[in-house]
């Protein structure tokens, strides 16, 4: 009975059961050939710490002031070399029988326990995986696709590697699939609706809109950007429901003081591949990495970064200390991730026109993502209108 | 070698390894077609409240005085309701787009986020299932079937229904299969061994017998009625285990004094579609129904009605909470919980002489129960005399 | 691109995965026809207790004195006996319907609640499976195959069963399977790095070599026995890693003060099918099981043995007690532990030069293990020099 009705949300046989394309249905661990965040400068020495992202165990290590990337896994017999140590700078020594890699490259270069005359470190299969890694403005990024990484700079924002600005940044796990963090963070239909007792809101002297109309998204160099339309008004009077949403006296009060128009957004949410919603505000930005860990478990990287250095860049540190790490980078997508973790990502949907964003950017993903071979499976995500239908 | 012997359990290849027809045996999350009870009505206000039950997450909700159920599952983007509110009195808002239902039919009424002239409400597709409801005498009940409900009355034991009689329930989980929690409360043999110590029959001044006879089960109205057969000796001297049980001086002494008969059990165990144990005593009835919530869980609803009004109900009240809730409703089914909770209800059986109860209620289901289509397999569970053997 | 450089850790297509023989590698939950020690003979009294080993459970009681084993299921609903109690010495009664069995054949010999002349007890398929269990210096040991269990003594060790010898046993559960537990005892790499730092060893008088030639293992009596040969010095130069280990002015000191040669091992490592380590040393011997539970449980028996009677013997369990018991079964063997338990035995592999003694070992159960019918896959692990190759 439940699987006729949801079969119903369907118009008809035809119509295919996500709006995802096969590249985006099948990355339920991301996509490798891009350069992510893995953990912060601050957090890193010449202890190994393990990491796992993309669904991989990764052993990260500092040498010589340089961070380095391994596969968590000893050739030999399988143990993790994330319990290892560091006997010499630049190795990273096997906690079980003492083989010994060169952290920079993966190459085994001694097993202890077969003596210095061992010839295992001349061996074909000795090695380990070892991923390029880059470290930028206190944040270590890694590339865990095959060949050649492409820069830097054509994955991650202009804003975070930018010498001129100085950036904040908070790590925080999520239970969920990395697909619906991204999403919610481009989403165009909940922001009204699950925002909208933020703190950050409610003190914004200004009434947001109960709801928007949404234009098609707009390809703006690297960037996939949402199309806002015109705003519904700050409160309206819907079917059954009634008024809604019912604004207290002070902040109706304190929205007329502000005097800002009803809906103030300058620029649209901006997606990045593989992962990355990008805000942009007058002044900073706010830039969010949602990195796959596992099938059910996500990794935020949240950047606030500002163009300021000396004096005015330690005001901007006060006043991310100050307020916009609680305000925003807690309890804003605190309010996320209550919802994501909720969520049955797999469930069947039925989109309604807000949704045209989240359409958007599975068709972008879907014909723009980076492939290791470059190739692309013929069939694409299917037509807006009809999805929408 | 282990396999070997069980099979021997079996004394031919041709005899079935288990005496549960096949819808019985499919039916692992219980039988659709039938009002269950869901939760008590003072457990449920405004504030939705998840509920699983036949391994499908419902949320209910009271609305106007009255109690709701939907499938707890917004079918826009697979957010469970029960996380959403009630902005006006009879809808629900799912919380993260504000998608708000009726609850009295489960239909879409508004988007919020899609303003007031969302189309969303009149399309196909955009509603949840909702489920049939009914509240009598303090419980609220529920019906997961398709097309018309039957009349509650065909489900529920006339006790709990009648208004001139008083109720008390409770409540319970236990770990295990519904059907093991079912089949327990039917089965002729265990009570004698499982319950010999229990406080309600320490204190009954009387000795119950070490075994008995178990005749065939009688269709009575919409009542299984196990035929209990002539009793064993309330002691008896056993091949190699000599004699058992063995009663105190004190027990033996009241059991005299008492001079009750050796048993005395006016009425056999009574089961009722779909999960029903009915016992009735000489002037009250205990009602218990093992609902099924997955295939590991059962959530137990315990009924102990009385023929009272006024006055005589206040007394038959307090008989509750001070002996019966505790002895009977905790203590009581406390034991008989220990042992489903351990038992591996999938396990080749041996069936004896006492599980005639069993396989008489096995058939009975199998050849009584509603189905959706009226629909029933050819095949039903083999000959009492064969199983037995 | 992990799996394609994983790939390489075999030269070749050809090669196999694994030196794991067929036997071995079906050997999960280890193997069945042979005797393996259960629990203390001080842990069991005529409470029954529930023991779970080679993946099956079973359920220990003693009665008359001796032990008695049988699998832990009652023949008629599947309740785990080991919840049952012992009405009669010699016998076990099941919690949920009082089926009695006899420890000594698991032959159903009462059901009490189908009264004195029940039928149950002559009919087939009623009983529960017995395993033949012996009790020896306090050690009970269960033998799980089929058919006519070998002499205890071709199982286990002598040292553990001569009445001149005293022994002292320690038990402890490791996750990880048995297979990992065994091939870490014989292990001839690993000691030198694992365990360079333990206790034993620091207050040893003696620097233990940085490494050491592995020469081939040889069968003697019912032994496989490691090959050592020379030994490195107690410290090397490396490659890149330079000087290792580095060890303490102190450690070196009392090195020239006990003025023992630097390798100073009078036996090699021994294994004992079915997964038995031992270690002999000069008075004395360590002997462990390291016995299968589940998949990825290990129970452990850890033996100290000494030839000593009366007085000796008393000081001999001081000693134990005192030093032994905390410095060697407890934090030597939690090295081990540190170890196994975070290895993944089904990673690929590859072996270098000391691994000569795990390619013997497996080549040796593989060519040596009992098999229920005696029957051998022609198949066996591959050649040594390919391996290592």
């Amino acid at each position: 009975m439940i699987e006729s009705l949801l079969a119903g949300t369907q118009a008809a046989e035809a119509r295919p059961k996500t709006t995802r394309g096969p590249l985006y249905e099948a990355a339920e661990l991301g996509f490798r050939p891009y350069w992510y965040p893995a953990l912060l400068s601050r957090h890193l020495g010449t202890k190994p710490q393990a990491i796992k992202m993309l669904g991989e165990n990764l052993v990260f290590i500092r040498a010589g002031g340089r961070a380095h990337a391994l596969h968590d896994m000893c050739a030999h017999r399988g143990m993790p070399l994330s319990h290892g140590t560091c006997l010499t700078e630049g190795t990273i020594t096997c906690a079980y029988h003492g083989w010994t890699y060169d952290v920079s490259d993966g190459r085994c270069v001694a097993a202890l326990t077969d003596g210095p005359e061992s010839p295992v470190p001349g061996k074909k299969g000795t090695g380990v995986q070892s991923y390029p890694v880059a470290e930028r403005n206190g944040i270590i990024f890694v590339y865990m696709g095959s060949g050649t990484p492409p820069p830097l700079e054509d994955d991650v924002p202009d804003e975070v590697l930018r010498p001129d600005w100085t950036i904040q940044t908070v790590v925080s796990v999520w239970r969920g699939n990395w697909r619906a963090a991204v999403e919610n963070g481009y989403d165009a239909g909940h922001a009204s609706y699950v925002h909208r007792n933020s703190l950050r809101w409610r003190t914004a002297m200004s009434l947001q809109p109960a709801w928007s109309n949404v234009k098609e998204s707009q390809v703006v160099g690297p960037y996939l950007r949402s199309g806002d339309g015109k705003p519904g008004k700050s409160e309206e009077i819907y079917p059954v429901v009634g008024r809604w949403p019912r604004h207290s006296w002070l902040r109706r009060k304190l929205a007329e003081f502000g005097r800002k128009p009803e809906h103030r957004r300058p620029f649209g949410n901006q997606f990045h591949l593989p992962c990355i919603i990008h805000n942009r505000y007058f002044y900073y930005a706010h830039i969010r990495w949602a990195v796959p860990v596992d099938a059910n478990t996500t990794r935020n990287f949240q950047v606030f970064a500002g163009p300021y250095q000396g004096a005015r860049a330690k005001a901007f540190k006060a006043h991310y200390w100050l307020w916009h790490r609680w305000v925003f980078h807690m309890m804003f997508n605190g309010q996320d991730e209550a919802i994501i973790s909720k969520l049955d990502y797999s469930a069947p949907e039925r989109l309604y026109r807000p949704d045209r964003s989240i359409v958007d950017l599975r068709k972008y993903i879907e014909t723009h993502v980076r492939t290791e071979d470059g190739a692309r499976p013929e069939r694409t995500a299917d037509d807006l209108a009809e999805i929408l239908g």
